[in-house]
């Protein structure tokens, strides 16, 4: 029924060597406008100015989560059996197709305008565009189902596993990904290993034991990549003054003083839900032009926020606690800054690993020597451990640094 | 005299490990809005087209060639004793700023503009930017120091050969970079060996006889770069659309017919030396954000090409004989294209290594068991050979796939 | 007063690059036969039985040690600042020299002989041999200033903390070492990140707070890697065949059927201190050789054994409880074989990080933001986790292989 | 007929990831005394007196190759297509035991012994061990046939190819091995890319076009490799020094004064063609101990040659020219040292790639665009022009370093 490519089509990928695409109608998705835009956004918020290399996009990730998947319905023998063909190709679409909704600047994105990627994402698949077409095209019904899996909503349950579980396709590319395009080495963990281990057993993926030391470093690696890298204080500090700069349009079009902006721009100062053709133009290459734009805007605080984000003049920071917070507001003050917009305040805090994490995603099972099914947590003493350790905080406040001199 | 930063700074960079700063100016030059300009401005014209992850910045590079210099200069025993401070500052500035006048799209753009990335760097460190103020206030007369660098006219004629001869920081970081990020092997070579055989002898840079083979691979690795990725097709392909679009403005704009494009972009159009606020502004967001305007403008070339080169919609290409062009001119008449934006034409060739190119670099010299200085085509019969073989060629036409149908 | 070379000299490491040695002192003491000696003593016992390229020798772990040290001493400001020149040499020395009195098949040849090889490297270093006369013509006293860090007994308390504490160069070194030449990736972590962090605050060798993240990989990959190598069960099968060779030759001994073994392999059997001479010759080559002649002995256990030994005939395993002991041992009666030499079981357990472990060995110490010194376990929610959390254990008993029928 | 695994059984391996194991035949061949024997033969000869790493041995290099061509029989689509179940399994055999017969100290063994290795190979293959046991068992007729594809006289001239042609299993591995084991970079070439553009045209394995850039770093690698490894002057100072002992115990054998040595030792200063019982005794680890009783032999010029070897002190060696070699004989003389023994020179010499070598393995064939077959160096400048440039030569002369002062 699906048709296959002349002869397996490759692309060169730094993290796993080739892509490799057999099917048509992968093929013809990555060829899409939609598709492509995702070369467009990249992959991590405000990294790239902590680790400058990290300029890496939706894009190669995306193609990097379906070559996972496309790896575990060919390799690991259970699933392969497990699934049909159909089924198959419709997971690999989800794995390519997963992050098509996302907007510029990752998850500070998701906080200005109205709906999660996730939602745009079905969207996108279902409601008409080229993509929507090319699925239909191929098989009527498809675009539904490839929509299902990234809402959990799959018939088969191990459909959305393999995307969205805590041990994923998804996470597993871009914990690599991100360690690969930063530099650090804390997002290493052994692919190759947890790929030979994966079993499948009543309707859900597991982990043979043999692998529990590959699981055990995927968590780790996980865990060191936030702090490292997701929740440095100075990518924080670049999302929040991004944060900052989308108040104050907000602001200011409530105002009923909106400063020009590129189009795409505009929809997110009135912070709607936006039309695909909209959201379609909403990329990093048109916020980066608009806020080159707004360096010569007429309000004062968007010129300012606007040239601290171009130029990355970065908020200073601090742990947060009452006596910082007294004292940051009363420099603020005393130099004239409103505090609405130059005052930030954030709390993040993690554990290694959530068993039942409030997302839906899958916990990470294990089957243990007798064949017996445990969460991880029962079947590693580390896992345990660190499950019933404490949590690693990390509260910070973020002001412009030119008032250090006044604190 | 040159101020020390309080402790070394570092930051993370995949291909060196980590990027080491010392002196006060450095560190004050990366943080100006010039320097981090060049994070907007991708290291490779149109290879991200083939190898998806090349999405790596001038940044990124400039700081690697920085690294390069600041090694040489610090672990070369002979460097070390040959320059004084303010020559080992003087070399990593030029180092670090040498890419500062680079556009869009790389060498793409130059074509399309006025002066070369070599010039406008000299004017933006030496014409009064900010760069210009702090370079002088450490210093002054720094500022001309380090053009001199890249005007290869420094008093010391080792400094223009660390930073601009055939075996450069600039080369070897770009190939080191350009492997990491396209995910090809190809320009791996054996940077360590390299900087432990260099010696200085008659006030040239020399290798050591026991470092030839790294310099051979080193000449392998660049050769075989140019093929794989700076020459292939597909990224001459999208540079020949950009470079069609770019031509086509260029003719509205002598017709008294430009579209509205964002400012930066204008500027391009008129094909006039560009004032450095106007050339600050151009850079690939500005660029991108253009194409995105220009998929609605009126004239239905511009229209047309700005949605190929946005969604990624290839020119098609094969070699070039006067039959194919033929067939190729008939079938874009017949169609109705116009072939002075929809055929292109490019002929590339090269020798792995020329001893003394016509770009003023110096030639690598070799110091043989003995003392003698060669040239290294006398010193290796690798290299004496591939500068005695036949020269590759690679010509092609370039098309929109539309017509294959009707050649 | 210590001579350096004329120029630095360099080995190729896998691991480290380069080995640098830049005093005569280093560069002579590598040429000792007695050095020398060490590239015939495997760094693993069994582990090359489960991990086939794993051969790496003592030899090569002993230089990596040393050039661990070397760039501490030389590469940390605070410890660049806080030793002499003396010291620094002693401290390479000490870990150039540490594994001097290592024999074969590593830890279980220490169960074996009398005294453990702590004692034999300060023989070697301080009795006389080629190596006491070298260190003492550099430096009177020398010597035992070497034997002194490894005996942790300096007068400066550093220096057995560089080779020999829970964050030392010996199991940097191996750990890396050991992940490379397995093949597997669980000994890996970020050398460079630790070193830049390292600190000296009173009289400790401290890791700044922003090197935390490194040092938890570090205690994970330690912690994998035993599981993973060092205890895994069929290296243990194979060190427990060995031990049940040389039990039974020194049962023959004591009862005058000695067979005739390779000189070195007698004084073994014998049970005794051995002399340097006899120490010297025992080596892996002594031992193959010796197992190669034992397969044609008169005693059918001894040839047995030193059959499977050779030829990699390994016993099995299973978990150790007393059903499963009760079951082994009937059949090992039945099949007459005698359980003092066919059956062996062992128990290892362990946390990830202990610390204050018996070795005396010091623990990791971390300086948190404000200065304070703090043992690890509190300031890691991590390692306080796993330092709390339960003991992973893994108790097995082994048995040939031929009895499994009859279980 | 074959009879597969119960599951895919699989070794780490440093260099292919996995070595993965699916034929019951070749998991038992794995498992002879005479397989586990390679674990006890270095893979290369004297290199790793200058590469302290490089003690990987046969039996890792075997594996690999094997691996390799399960690999090209699997993943190769048209190898897939063309060979039969049975010749698959043939041709893994002879890449798995292809080295079966090599000894000690690689090729400087086969200038001693009377027959190649390959004649040896064949032998252990035919003549009744346990592993002609094995495969007669397998299939009636199987020993023949993996003997004949090391032979290359199969039947079908596709599995010759595969491991002894000039891109060939062989070549590929240890290029790749070495390369990881001494740690140098020459090794390196993208073996992932041969693979996949490895095509079949009238009975031979060509490479696709766009595969050539690939092989011409793996002709550059293997030519770097041979200078900066195999023919290192200290790899052969080393292996002079070998050879002049063997060279004297042959000379003793035939005065009647053999010293007592191990038994294996014996039959090579017979200089006879082995048993293969004795044959099997011959590992590094007999002449390792064989070395340590030599250096108590009575004859001096054995004790001296068996001391240099077992302690690494090195032959000096310098250019082989007219006027040295005279300098050096009368310094021999004078110093009383026979030159017979004493005195060594060499001479090496080696283009990158001979199209038709006259080992009679397969030329590299290119099929270009179109579909022709162009041996490479007629498809590709590059290696035209090494194929038609100089010869680099290395000679050298050889002889104890005690003699320098008299130079």
């Amino acid at each position: 029924m699906f048709r296959k490519t002349n002869e397996t089509k490759v692309m060169r990928d730094p993290v796993h060597g080739y892509i490799h695409v057999d099917y048509g109608i992968i093929w013809k998705c990555i060829n899409t406008a939609w598709f492509q835009r995702l070369r467009r956004i990249r992959q991590l918020g405000g990294a790239h100015m902590v680790y400058h290399a990290a300029d890496h996009t939706r894009f190669t990730h995306s193609l990097g989560v379906y070559e996972i998947v496309r790896r575990m319905v060919n390799e690991v023998p259970d699933l392969r059996d497990a699934l049909d063909e159909k089924e198959k190709i419709t997971v690999m679409l989800a794995g390519l197709l997963h992050d098509l909704g996302h907007g510029p600047y990752s998850h500070t994105f998701e906080k200005i305008i109205r709906g999660s990627h996730e939602e745009y994402t079905c969207r996108i698949i279902e409601e008409g565009t080229e993509i929507t077409e090319l699925l239909e095209a191929e098989c009527p019904g498809l675009a539904k189902e490839v929509a299902d899996v990234i809402r959990h909503t799959s018939k088969n349950p191990l459909l959305p596993q393999l995307v969205s579980g805590q041990l994923d396709a998804d996470r597993m590319d871009y914990l690599l990904r991100d360690a690969y395009f930063t530099g650090t080495k804390y997002g290493e963990f052994d692919l190759e290993r947890i790929l030979r281990t994966l079993r499948v057993s009543d309707s859900k993926v597991v982990v043979k034991e043999s692998g529990i030391y590959a699981v055990e470093n995927y968590i780790m690696a996980r865990y060191h990549m936030y702090w490292q890298v997701y929740y440095h204080p100075v990518c924080r500090s670049y999302e929040s003054m991004l944060n900052s700069l989308f108040l104050r349009l907000q602001d200011l079009y409530r105002a009923g003083n909106m400063p020009v902006v590129p189009a795409g721009f505009r929809a997110l100062a009135e912070a709607r839900v936006l039309t695909l053709e909209e959201y379609f133009l909403l990329d990093e290459y048109t916020c980066g032009y608009g806020f080159a734009v707004l360096k010569d805007a007429e309000d004062p605080v968007v010129r300012d926020l606007a040239s601290r984000v171009q130029d990355r003049r970065l908020f200073a920071y601090e742990e947060n606690n009452a006596d910082a917070v007294r004292r940051v507001q009363e420099a603020l003050e005393g130099a004239g800054y409103d505090p609405r917009y130059y005052f930030a305040m954030d709390e993040v805090g993690q554990r290694p690993y959530v068993p039942y994490s409030n997302d839906g995603s899958a916990p990470i099972w294990i089957r243990v020597h007798g064949g017996e099914i445990k969460e991880i947590s029962e079947a590693s003493t580390i896992v345990s451990s660190l499950v019933n350790g404490p949590v690693l905080r990390d509260d910070r406040i973020f002001y412009p640094a030119e008032i250090k001199s006044l604190l």
